[in-house]
């Protein structure tokens, strides 16, 4: 942490920084520059908010210093991390994942049709809301329970891998009982006790960026997962608020870099939540392969227009098909595996 | 709902999406106009997605109507709620209510000499943390029920209404015997299970605006609430998230209007967390007075540069009966009681 | 600055970034932290661009600890501004300036009606369009040189200053011939060229804050302004681009503590720019006053239903006059004098 | 445009509405829904601000249906433009365009070197600021006409067509005798004056998106340049303003779609401007040409740690190069030449 103090400040005022560093168990370091005087504190204090210094008189600024996330980043884990997410797939690594299937699972029928055609088209996941965060209490909450046996009896029959939302601590041993892969949605991106639930389980973890977060509050919210004991953590980024109306969302694929540069962990791209519109998924699909990312979370329906819910941004399953053959072009073009 | 067609288009497009209107039970109405076509969907079923028209052949836009929230909208109840938070203590109508107190309860000395010092300025209600949501895992995570019961000291003492937040379903019983309004934080704005359960308790809630919640989507979440058979909604503006880094966040006291206009709910405001400086909590203040606000949530504490959270933002006792003095000669300006 | 290296780094690489340091003719000051090590560069070279080091081998980001903007600034000039704007009137200082008038000047019966009525109702100002910076070129472009007149003749009329936009340099000598003071709009606001045009002349500038400018951008182009010599800046808040939607623009009046802070330059605020729905301004107007604003700059229209431009914004003659009655009265409560 | 009356209107408040649309010259049409009644006004008026109808009584909303752009629009023109960029060069169509060069032109040295070095990686245009718009009176402004002296030097040297910045009108002839694309820099997206002088010189115009410009807005300023006749525009997407940090800008690459859904005008992303960060750039190269952008325009400079200006997002010659081979692999693999 750096301290800026204000042009003008007296000695007394630079002392009575140094105490309260000295307070927090760091070391001061003082430094006098031509028009600014700041203050270093020197250790690693990550849990301790020293915010309450910018209070103290003549203080102008803190700068932090130190990155608050520890164990999702490449400080502690070079080389990139590879999640085993069951029935032989794994997302990270040379090979580009694309787990797909319809935003909510709405009978037996749409869940087969779909899963036998995206495993067709060559996915190896199956994506399915059983429990549904609705912005409108009047609106379709999902079939629940029936609805992860569903899931299940899907992966049974195609050999996908299961992921599939959790919203509530309640609910995290019913949803791991069935699902590969355990959704936190953006929604809950912030909701601490459910990242900590989901993180006892064991079960691997797909962790959707905040519509707002930033990514340091990201890779922090994978913390709380890892600080469980558990590794298995995918980021999904699928787009962020921004006064954008043409998309409903802003899909923000510099993330990839960033993440790379930053965390061991895998990142993966939802370009259906991240755009809104299904005539735009294809062009988000291609950008992410070829911005490297780690694979891709992708709305399929045997049949939008019907769509119970987020019709607008689920692409036919013919759609998804022709994609996958673009993808695999591309995948080759930049050495990944598909 | 209105589906704006695309130019050009032809009879058969059109009959398309008159179809699926009718599947969805509602009339149509179509306009041919110049360059347009535009096909209205005439009924009330604010809780089907029809945004799956979006994809019929030559759509080009979805335009909705309806508003999506009704409980909380004028349409259902015009004259503002008056909320009974307890002790005596009302939020909403002509009084202008202050909720001031710790970012955390941090120790029984802490919080009484903070609930004392703000019930001598004029406070009505004493709030404070018990549970803190963190953005990392190594902060300082609350003092749990050991907070809950300083609370609720502090208000057989000084007969302040107690005000903390509740992260978790599993935590809604427990703070709702201790408190008076329950807070849901900005991070759980979208948590919908936890929604529910505040509503099933009858206890007043304070909901604090999600960090890019439309104003919508803030309405929709008081729905949720009130859909369990509880009236006692309070809104809470605590900042939104943009590219503004002179704030922690964007304090947008437009929405003091525009809630007025389209909600029979009490508004407050949260300027210590709308702004993230302490320096620019009294204007904030004042301001949300003058704008029509309902009343504030303020960060007050004995001694900020020591505070264990959020110092930054936190005022002192002393600067707090300042402001106090300040907003009274502005509510009898603008003919408030205070 | 202070660059701050990667964990891991080699002492070559402290080394480099001192060189490049000494290079751009500053002192280098290295600190070995438990973690990290990061370099102190001191000295004051506000002109140079330094982030190219971010560049250099291990180095992990770059922190700027001086403010880039000097004349404006506090550090400068410690006492706020009072800026003369003929006709007897000032902004800055104890005096709450408004001034008002259509967004733009339509005809001289329109333009009469409002400065008259403005007049009376206790405006200082009279602000409005002659030259119209439109969205769409197929939209009502101003009345041009005609509208200078106009404005001037209504100067003559009511003793009111007037206020103007300048869009390009090529206006800048014959709008300043006209106005009291020159408005340069939130479109134009790093149109850097103009802003020293317009310091050029010597006229009071009017500066609109960009739709999406930071506050460290906003003062650097008031620096534009003062840099040609011309003191008599004035800044105008009024509203920036965010994910909101029930408002044109988001209105973060946390600026006027945040500008008080920085600079000695008054600030006023738009209130009908800045939220976009007439219904709205009487509260910002409100709010504005009462967290120490200088003034307002309001579209105040006869018969807003048929303006020309920016109807939905502005307010009637009749509700300007109950809102300055209104706004009086909190004056008085915050020691202001209108 | 639908007028969205309030719930309650009484009939004289909807005759008032079509009185106000009439007025306009428009035909009216009204709906009576089941909740809502509302008013459909019929007719082509793209240059009218309608939105005063806001003001009327009981009227909720106001909702555009007509696209306000029209020349720019694929209603206007179904099959993709390709624009001349002059030394047997075009943008748009199947090849993938590349224009690099550095920020600033700083020297013959330094501008030779980069412009045969992106030359020999395949790059086909050359950009390169003479007239830099820069944030602080203090930086650095561009060697200014020595500047175009130098970029024309290169382009006889090397073939490539040049891209440079005009700052103003009173620039605009000067800069279009030297280059062969006159830029609008993200500042200057809303500079209407400028935008129709550089539209009146018939040179080909790259015209970049504001930092907070909407689509509609972008294409907007598109149609001022075309409608003084100059077909010749092409579209620079180089990122938005907001709450990210990690990034200078954030990158939307989403509008690739948009664009190509709207509107008959190439569109070519700037990465470097889009990101800010150097080690950013090759992932968003590959990424938005997969996407399906019509180009690049991409800072090179020969020793970046050294660069006068945006060093912290210029690649080096060396990393440049290996981009355009990783390009050449994915244009293979998306049908598009290089």
């Amino acid at each position: 942490m750096i301290v800026v103090m204000k042009p003008g400040c007296a000695q007394a005022d630079v002392d009575h920084v140094v105490d309260l560093i000295r307070q927090y168990g760091l070391k001061d370091h003082v430094i006098v520059g031509t028009d600014r005087t700041v203050v270093a504190a020197i250790g690693d204090k990550r849990g301790v908010d020293m915010s309450a210094i910018e209070n103290a008189p003549m203080v102008d600024a803190m700068v932090p210093i130190l990155k608050p996330y520890k164990v999702a980043s490449k400080e502690v884990k070079q080389e990139p991390s590879v999640i085993d997410i069951g029935n032989g797939h794994t997302i990270g690594g040379k090979r580009f994942a694309v787990i797909a299937g319809p935003c909510s699972v709405e009978s037996e029928k749409q869940l087969m049709q779909t899963a036998n055609a995206v495993k067709a088209a060559g996915a190896i996941g199956l994506r399915g809301g059983a429990f549904k965060p609705r912005t409108s209490p009047y609106e379709f909450q999902g079939l629940g329970e029936e609805g992860l046996k569903l899931l299940a009896k899907a992966r049974e029959e195609t050999g996908l891998s299961v992921c599939t939302e959790v919203m509530s601590v309640t609910q995290t041993d019913l949803v791991a009982e069935y699902a590969d892969i355990l959704q936190i949605g953006t929604r809950n991106m912030h909701n601490f006790n459910l990242l900590a639930a989901a993180g006892k389980t064991g079960k691997p973890v797909m962790l959707k960026r905040g519509w707002s977060a930033t990514l340091k509050e990201f890779l922090l919210a994978a913390e709380y997962i890892i600080n469980e004991g558990n590794q298995n953590v995918i980021l999904c980024e699928r787009g962020i608020r921004t006064h954008e109306q043409y998309v409903r969302n802003t899909l923000p694929l510099a993330i990839i870099p960033a993440v790379k540069n930053e965390s061991h962990l895998p990142i993966v791209i939802d370009p259906s939540q991240g755009t809104g519109h299904a005539y735009m998924v294809p062009s988000m699909c291609k950008a992410s392969l070829a911005a490297g990312a780690d694979g891709l979370l992708i709305e399929v329906h045997p049949d939008p227009e019907h769509a119970m819910t987020d019709g607008a941004q689920s692409v036919t399953t013919d759609s998804f098909a022709t994609t996958m053959d673009e993808l695999r072009k591309i995948a080759a073009a930049v050495d990944r595996e598909m």
